[in-house]
């Protein structure tokens, strides 16, 4: 079975004139509608299941909202609310539609400087609705200047507590990029190696030893440049394990469209931290002119690489979620 | 022969007392003096060359100054030019007194917010003194919210007319971070990753083709996440190459203290594009404790990589340096 | 002939979903593509010209960009751009569908905090394709707390120099507003009303004598409050007409959706500067439950209106408009 | 009876020259005198009551202090204490020198980012001095760019429980105004309007079912745009009577120098919502040079409208202000 | 003869109650008109010779506007200009009611953060009315938290060049001091103090030998810490004279109520530096209960001084004042 | 016994290499280490007493941070907390090394912006390591345009309690100076006149009669400029002595590098709230050229003074010492 973690929604072009209309309003006519039907969300399931999932061998997706639309440092909070609910309402919708192929993955309302308890409330519903994961954006700010707390500070906790006590998974995903000199393509990169380092540094596994966290993009620049944490840690944690052992209480997922990066990341983590992800579709659908390929068809590009065996690609295509996400009961 | 192109000033305490007085006093005193003698250096040197050059096989160091401690983001401007010109003499210190040993590349007087052209005046002083390149701080807000230009943008037009006009090469490296949720260390891997999609969006390539860069520590997070790149500007470089094309118009360092970052690095940009660094000392100066080796004593581990050749192990370890750098006339 | 002045595009929820797209990649993709076509585009100018202008007796509506929607605070320049130019390119299709039914009014690019001046080639663009006016915002940082330079300020100067060399008249009309607790509705009259006084205490008018401003909803709070304003200038104006001089200067629009605000509005500022405007479809296209009539369904309340006459209505209806938009040609 | 309830303190030089110094000394010298004598004072009574209430017909007219001179977002808060107790002080002189003619409304030292309870004491030392209402500025900050909490918003609470505890109503009067490009004059008007729109959006009247809200100046545009706001809140109170009533839950003062803004102004809200006001002397007391009349003597005007009868001139003249005002005792 | 260089403005309270209707209305009603009539004046006058010149012995005092109530940093920049204006005409009303005893010295409508030469107008208009002297606030944001360029900056030059061209002094006093914990009192001793060592270090008199200043209130602190400053510019002035030297450049006036600071002053600095100034009336109007005298009666406390002689007395009383305003022609 | 209650701690180069890297490193290496050995403070100490006390004939000295270096300013917090605890360490060194001719007093790890209890931990550490007393820089955002609480403001509180609790006294002076046009030389001066005027103005010893304040420099500007705060706070304090009764609550020190200072200092608040302190080496450490002396050589100099007798100079040199530092046990 392959289980794809990292999906996110598609839906038609209403729901993102929904989040125009939010923005341009400031929320003054009040929630409104996105206007979602069901024959409408119908039709962009069928579509999707069949060239997203069915093309590429894909059996269950997990989905999220699309990261880099969910406008957190936008105000008034209002809308932040009202546009992730719709978010995650459509998602809702989709799985409905075809429930053994889906599952949802639940954005939260994060807004920038204010508590994170404030999310908490979506993820009950969330819950309720039969998500199964959530995901955090380590920048409600979204690189405007500000700092974020980093994901190892005290301001996580609630959301910790709250996840360690339903047992839910984050996918750790940053959302746009105000720096007029970066892109939001690299921030999230950017978020998820800050993200790992101020976890390992504030011993945040220490204090929530059942907590479970999800890096994309296979952990940004972590695995990549590994050697150099383990010197910058090494003293830090010579006693038990060393930076490795602390990687290691990570999970990644392989959204990262080439062989070499996929092979290094096998390596340094082990296939029993990785999970199969494809953000299919997304940045990685573009057909390679050279081999004809489309970029984020890793099926076939894990299935080729060589350092791993069969229990290895198990564990990456589907034994690894399943531990992971309880919920999604597959 | 073995160069190596990335090592940083090794100056006695004297050097960074004088930096603290020159924060205290806000450069009230003047210039002042760094307290710097041919003797106290002399001392350095030797020690310098028996434990990080001998010891591990290193015939050449470029010596280039601390990043994390330039404080471009300081005020007054004059204690940042204070402090710049202060490393670069106790680097053309070192050259004098060991000139078979040593090449310096000079820092530069970086000042957040003002024109780049105020660095110029350095360069002439440090290539008089027979300095072979420079590095260049992409950041020199380092970190503290002010979004810097992008390394595409034609702020920094000048400065790359002065590097194409004395044919030196700079290496790209940030300084310190003031993001009070991030590392200093995280931040140069990606402010590296910035630099290079910045410059490949800009094509500042096809406005200065001569121009040498060396993104440091092994380009950040790009080879790693190649395949993303190649998806997002899969459409603009079609015809060209693709992103791969425009990877190759860069130089790297081998500053990766991991065997698979370092075998990924030259399957992605290829031996011709990759020159031998270490850093050595500095952060990966740090004994393995389950090998018991230090971690950026990296040519061993570039001599046991097994998908290169010994022509490829000759680029990296001096014929790339040689071309790169002319005035180096090693 | 009835000619509604005030009226918006009405595209495809396509339009909005490429808005949520700029915000979210921060034009990272480049201009890409809001994805109309002259098939989809049609079905809803059919829809539009069946509902909006023949149901209620309009036989030719002035199109300009949704003004909330217009973004101009937002970063970086370039999305404003793209978003300002697809909306005119929608503009321009639906006159292209029905041109005897439709003219376009050009919603401009501005950019909070830059010169005027990078609006002008859009103007250019717009005459070229037909268009026969535009639109203004007069605080392009949507009420985000900055202060925007008052439209009798130098800052605008260019603008007007454009639109006398090519005899353009300009609807005023704020965007949306960042204000948490003001809205964008209030907003916009408190912007025409600013308009007004800024551009009366300026004289702006005497250095441009053939400037057209129509100022939107009636012009704000000025007619009705209209006394407070020949007190507060009476002593500036004493010789030349008082303040009611100066306000005939202005043209406005009918978009006041109550009887007794239109006559005020008759009687204060006299027929000759008036046109018919409705915003349908808009705020006003709500059915009160009294009378059962659409309140946005204005020709019926201005045909109700017995302080005024038929030639009053004629200027009202149509004459003023043909004179104030030449290009027109109606 | 005549009873004008909208007049401001008439004091002799010597208070606005105690101002300066308090904004000079920033309050250095502590609280000081402002320098008002018993003598002093009678003197300007005298005058006031000649010229500004027997001339015109004014039985009794409410003093509350010059709004535009508050003050509200200097710094430090004490010398905002200090003057406004001044001006509360000169008031409680005028109206123990005529006792029969006037009535105080209490300023209030309200500080641009501190609690609106802070000026809770000044208020029970205004009613202890037999003054009738208060007077409150919707924008402490003066329009200086902050955003201040909208009238509707808890921040207020604490100040309506006081006004309902104590049976006191309010006046809605903005300040000075620090946006250059717009004038005190304007952004009154312009707040008066939020403040309405505010108090609906927030139910304010559900919480509050007692509380009294005299908005100056005919409430600022909202009659005359009252169309938009039927359609805007349509919806929100379809059931409950609409956006009209709302409005009629608020007062209004007449303090519109022209004869047909009153005359919408009956219609829209009602002669019982209503209240007689002239600001005299102020911005009206200017003599129109056709009609030779000065344009704050709303008497005969008021008078003169045909379109209401005995019943609401008697209203307007004394009738509401008794109900609104049981303090007054008149 | 005995000419106290350092007297204020001394009108009546409708000056200063114009100021307050300035920084109310922020202009938006013009200029307007002070009020000051020649008989207000010549009342005000007459109090003034007998109170504070003729009782203590003053022949003639120079008058320039009180500094703390200049509001340098307020906005907009006009309402500055209007108030700098009146009160230069105020002194030039002084002046012709009693041409022998007074002599005027301009305020500077210096505005915050704009430049120096919008105020070279104002100058000479006042050196038309026969003006001796300007004074200099060398802090416009008046504490604001930004800094003012120091007065060895170049931002000064341009007035540094118009005093020189038309040989007329400056005398160096801050206005208000927006720190709430500070007081303006404070901050003009410790801007008169930045000042001197601004302009020692910058070698400011080297640039414009014949430029002369005058710090107030006897060099703030500098006379008395002059130890300090001989260390510390001790290496850079050695072969000149020492700071000492440097010192010997500007004038001081004798505004320091306590004998033993005069006193020092006079060591320190010499007596052909010293002018006589009391700044009666002001701060030092105060009887000191056990002397029983007023703390500003300057002269017989000078003429008490026994470490000084005849020639220095006649010095501080009148050469030095007659030597550096030339145009006083005393 | 001569006691200079004003010296600092003399440290070899390596500390403040380490400060520099705490600044670069932004603490990411955590607290690290000074490097300072026994053997190395032996040696600095010893050169110390040969030149800076024998010498001069000082028996004991008080070491204190050196002021300018202690980056109060700097974020994150831990680092000022870091460099702080080093500073007192190598104090303590140098007691250990030389008991009887020193004694420390704790500088504190005050951080901008936060409470400043937050330095109490360390109080207690120091008193522990037999410290006698502390020093407070009355502004931790050294100059940076923020304004710090006044030393009367409440936010010290806390820390006065601990004082008086401890009985222990502190030393008045800032430390480095953002203000690019300003120094740190001069900023003390301002910030100990402005420490005397707030605890004047609120009253501070009424709370705090036991409180110990010791105003480094001899007190700022205060004693030169007393007879303005005598007028200025004439009234408030007519009936309990005037101002100087209140200045008679503060101690100084005698860091004044010249005669007529130190002859102007005992006038004003008499020798027994002066104490010797000489700053040695320092500022002052510079050689006249004309008399040879160094100029912080103060003990001839107060020998000198004839103004003043034996037991003022012996209460001067020890016994104000040992009254106000009864933990140094001298």
């Amino acid at each position: 079975m392959i289980i794809d973690i990292h999906g996110h929604t598609n839906a038609p072009p209403s729901l993102y004139a929904y989040k125009a209309g939010l923005l341009a309003s400031k929320g003054a006519h009040g929630k409104g509608n996105p206007g979602l039907t069901e024959e409408g969300m119908a039709n962009t399931v069928k579509n999707h299941l069949a060239n997203n999932l069915d093309k590429v061998g894909t059996d269950v997706q997990f989905l999220s909202p699309r990261p880099f639309q969910l406008m957190h440092s936008e105000k008034p909070e209002k809308i932040v609310h009202y546009w992730c609910e719709a978010n995650n309402d459509a998602i809702a919708m989709s799985v409905k539609a075809a429930p053994d192929r889906y599952r949802g993955v639940a954005g939260l309302p994060q807004c920038a400087g204010v508590p994170i308890t404030n999310v908490l409330e979506e993820i009950d519903r969330c819950m309720e609705m039969g998500f199964v994961g959530i995901m955090i954006n380590p920048d409600p700010y979204e690189g405007g200047g500000t700092h974020s707390p980093g994901m190892g500070d005290e301001y996580w906790y609630p959301l910790y507590e709250k996840m360690v006590q339903l047992d839910i998974p984050a996918l750790i995903h940053s959302a746009s990029c105000k720096d007029p000199w970066d892109t939001y393509s690299n921030y999230s990169s950017a978020t998820e190696t800050r993200c790992i380092i101020s976890m390992v540094s504030s011993g945040t596994f220490d204090v929530f030893p059942n907590l479970k966290i999800i890096v994309s993009h296979g952990g940004g620049a972590v695995p990549y440049q590994v050697g150099r944490y383990r010197a910058f840690f090494g003293r830090h944690f010579e006693n038990s394990g060393g930076f490795d052992a602390q990687l290691k209480k990570f999970y990644f997922d392989t959204v990262l469209y080439n062989e070499e990066g996929l092979d290094l990341l096998f390596k340094i983590v082990g296939s029993d931290r990785c999970m199969f992800g494809t953000e299919n579709p997304g940045t990685g659908s573009y057909r390679d002119p050279a081999s004809g390929k489309m970029l984020d068809d890793l099926k076939p590009v894990i299935e080729g690489i060589e350092t791993i065996g069969d229990s290895d690609r198990k564990n990456i295509f589907e034994d690894v979620a399943r531990k992971v996400f309880p919920r999604a009961k597959i």
